[in-house]
């Protein structure tokens, strides 16, 4: 790879760092860009810069924004009593994208993953606990993903937050829309079967 | 989506522009982009600018560099008797991958496609015709892709080339490497079978 150009050299290397791009798809990606022309270019650069520049924390949920509080917070229609507690601003986005939810958000910037030293203090935990405290919040849906850290974060939560009075709720497990019993692992059927519904 | 904020937005859909980017993995690199922090974004905002500011076409065989002419027409070492032509820049990397190719490049940034109105004037052809004029240049090798655009630029090419008195080549075809017979399409099998060659 000697003849790459330097500069589409150090593009491509830029270009690996993304989610799910690797070395061809870097190559491919810088190649597009570089054809594309100037004018793309700097469309491009100009989005970049302007997220870099505007885009931070909303101080109440924790969650992506570009005024703060962000939008969901102040959106006087969006029901306050119900906090859904979310590990990244993602997840956010995975229920705004479902429009299911009402209620507001609090992102907690990870899971209590004490194999890598991540502990409870790391998290926007106590800023929860403080949204809590105000006496308006009646329920903290724990929305984490059904793995080991999610499990081991949600149980810590409803710990903390249980002699709060609070109802405290998680996600139900089961059978995704549209899947295969066929090819369903052992623990989700497990899950769906314990979680049963009586049809009505 | 109106919960997404607009630089966010924005970010997203100059992503979505990029080839095999859909708007959910767009949304992915965005906050991929925005989460990985400030000092990250600056390198590839700097990477796309260095690259949109050095990176040009070569002129003598139009691929893509940072000096002109590019560092692969510029090398000694490289086999100027032998012109593999290919239809655009990303085809060049291919064969660097490779690393099987000693010669020179041309870059025609196109495929003759009469339906979308891309005659033979559009391409870099006249280009290369002056290339070979200089006599030094025995073997084109056609290297365009096997499919109809391909087959038509090539034949283009072989008629212009071959009263030059020029050997002209174009890539074996036949099974890919690691290929299965079982789903090989018609056409390859068929190929290959015309283009067997005897064991030694």
């Amino acid at each position: 790879m000697s003849r790459l150009p330097e500069s589409i050299h150090r593009l491509v290397e830029e270009l690996r760092k993304l989610p799910g791009v690797g070395p061809k798809t870097a190559q491919r990606l810088a190649f597009h860009l570089v054809v594309s022309g100037k004018e793309s270019m700097d469309r491009l650069i100009a989005a970049l810069a302007e997220a870099r520049d505007k885009v931070g924390y909303c101080s109440v949920c924790g969650n992506l924004t570009d005024q703060d509080p962000c939008a969901i917070c102040e959106d006087p229609k969006r029901d306050s009593s119900v906090i859904c507690v979310v590990a990244y601003p993602k997840d956010v986005l995975a229920f705004e994208r479902a429009g299911a939810f009402r209620g507001l958000y609090h992102v907690l910037h990870g899971y209590i993953e004490p194999l890598k030293g991540i502990g409870p203090e790391e998290l926007r935990i106590q800023e929860l606990l403080k949204r809590v405290s105000s006496g308006e919040v009646k329920e903290i849906i724990l929305a984490t993903n059904p793995d080991v850290d999610g499990e081991t974060t949600a149980l810590y939560l409803a710990r903390a937050l249980k002699p709060l009075g609070l109802k405290v709720t998680r996600l139900a497990r089961g059978l995704p829309f549209g899947a295969d019993l066929d090819y369903a692992d052992e623990m989700t059927i497990l899950k769906s079967l314990e979680a049963r519904r009586e049809m009505d």
